[in-house]
């Protein structure tokens, strides 16, 4: 049982009123009695309870972060940045693996709402979810258009596809290919797709567009990419994700065709997972320490100013992170 | 602001007291009043509120995660999986990414113990806490001593370095060294090691030891790799975790040493991240669900009943995935 405020106030031999009126540190009280029970807290290792000063209208000072999947090494990249900068600014972090389950994200909306949460970080991919509408807490979106009123941070996933591509069409490609994810409404990986058509008819050049989806098993989307590589005959490849390029090297291999020589190939994240381990990959880059800041700046002037004027879409540059992959 | 109780009682035009009694569940109440409350209740999207239910003697229904790095693939996969048994389980999970500075895990052991969390799972590298001593919230460890009555989990390290260097030896390879990171009493790289030379001592060959500490920067820990890769003529080597052995393989492929030919390498962990995108890497797989069942089984136990009589260790077995790098 955690220690309770009564038996601070047993041990130092005051009243509860008083322990309380020390914690909080109002009406007249005696350096003496101020130093008994801060001598009975350190003992009994008290400490104040946040529970109680939240139910008294402070802040419970906790934020929910609604992602699809930590161990992607995006997300958990993004999350364990979001989860030191809201440390810094005095927020603990809810961890709420979304887990592309509409039920689960709906069941962890109503327990935030149950326990007051100061505010939510969303970046679920569960679009459909009527409960953002209701939230009564703020809620920042990362890459998702949650509700015409929720923020959206994002990278610049347009510009990221037309670069990826523009960069395969310099270096003399011809049939570029893309193997793209979801490609749902205002969804990210849509919005890298049509960066990529963008690029591909400025220039003239033909689409050959794979879409692989998330939910799909490893083995199939293997024997997929092992089928693009075989009879497509692409000498350019976008990747909307670097694992998904990953994999495509793996079965390059396998089948012998040479990256770059025979194919260039460019990923799409850049997390530093991929920048320490896969140095080989060239990738766009987006900016997840930018993005993370951002989302626990934006939260937080919400929690401390709900009215605050924010604009709907804040856009972070992406970049080109050049290697050997073409 | 949150929907508060007055508020549904306001618009069902019953009394806050009445509210709390549908939601409770007690004292007399006609059907309809019960219907006109739920009404309202769904119209406000209101929530009953748990912290005030956690005052009144009921569980807050949460666990505090620490974790050295969630980034870190290993531990992303371990807190997915807690946090979705827990969930089953009817927890929220509190992130805590400790990022070995002892300071913000003493942080979070204060904020945690003041929000009364339910439980603490620690996987932390700051071992020197004494404040883990103190806590009154049920705690059970992850592969750490933390304290005498703290109970821990682990995989059985020492017959993974054991394995590990037995399956290079029986291979044929003579000159077989060690990657380790920390070599702190009880840390379980330290107990990879101690399998290690074990097994070598058993058949009369020389250890090989390296160590290149968690905090060197990655630029380090290259040059390190790359002198040991040049100047040992090592013909095996065993990592204590899959991303050194990565970091291996790349540079052996930058001198052009041929993987297994020249050197047989096999690393640590296992985590599907690794079995997808670098399947060509023998390993020592952990068994990271069994971990995650085990860890919120137990702390779940320890909630309900904070006297259950636990092992004090509970060491689960590992097994070689046999690929191509040996």
């Amino acid at each position: 049982m955690p220690t309770k405020l009564t038996d601070v106030a047993k041990l130092a031999k005051v009243s509860p009123t008083t322990v309380s009126r020390v914690i909080n540190n109002y009406g007249y009280l005696s350096q003496k009695t101020i130093d008994k029970v801060h001598a009975a807290m350190a003992e009994l290792n008290y400490q104040p309870n946040n529970l109680a000063r939240s139910l008294q209208g402070k802040k419970a000072q906790m934020i929910g972060l609604i992602f699809p999947s930590v161990s992607n090494p995006f997300f958990g990249e993004l999350i364990e940045r979001l989860e030191k900068k809201l440390f810094d600014k005095g927020y603990k972090s809810i961890l709420c693996d979304s887990n592309r389950e509409p039920e689960k994200e709906k069941a962890y909306l109503g327990m935030l709402a149950a326990n007051q949460v100061d505010g939510i970080i969303a970046g679920g991919h569960n679009t459909e979810l009527q409960e953002y509408e209701k939230m009564s807490a703020p809620v920042i979106s990362f890459d998702r258009l949650l509700s015409t009123h929720i923020p959206i941070i994002s990278s610049d996933n347009f510009a990221g596809g037309q670069i990826a591509t523009n960069t395969l069409i310099n270096l003399g490609a011809k049939r570029i290919g893309i193997i793209t994810g979801s490609n749902e409404t205002n969804s990210p990986t849509l919005l890298r797709l049509n960066g990529y058509l963008d690029a591909l008819q400025k220039n003239g050049l033909d689409p050959f567009v794979f879409q692989i989806k998330s939910t799909t098993s490893n083995s199939l989307k293997k024997i997929e990419i092992a089928r693009i590589l075989r009879e497509e005959h692409l000498d350019g490849l976008f990747c909307t994700d670097d694992l998904t390029a990953i994999s495509v090297m793996n079965e390059a291999q396998n089948q012998n065709i040479k990256i770059p020589q025979d194919l260039k190939l460019i990923g799409y994240d850049g997390t530093e997972l991929i920048q320490k381990y896969f140095p080989q990959l060239t990738t766009i880059i987006q900016p997840i320490d930018e993005i993370a800041s951002l989302l626990a700046e934006l939260i937080t002037l919400r929690i401390e100013d709900p009215s605050a004027p924010l604009e709907m879409r804040y856009t972070l540059p992406v970049k080109l992170l050049q290697s050997n992959s073409i």
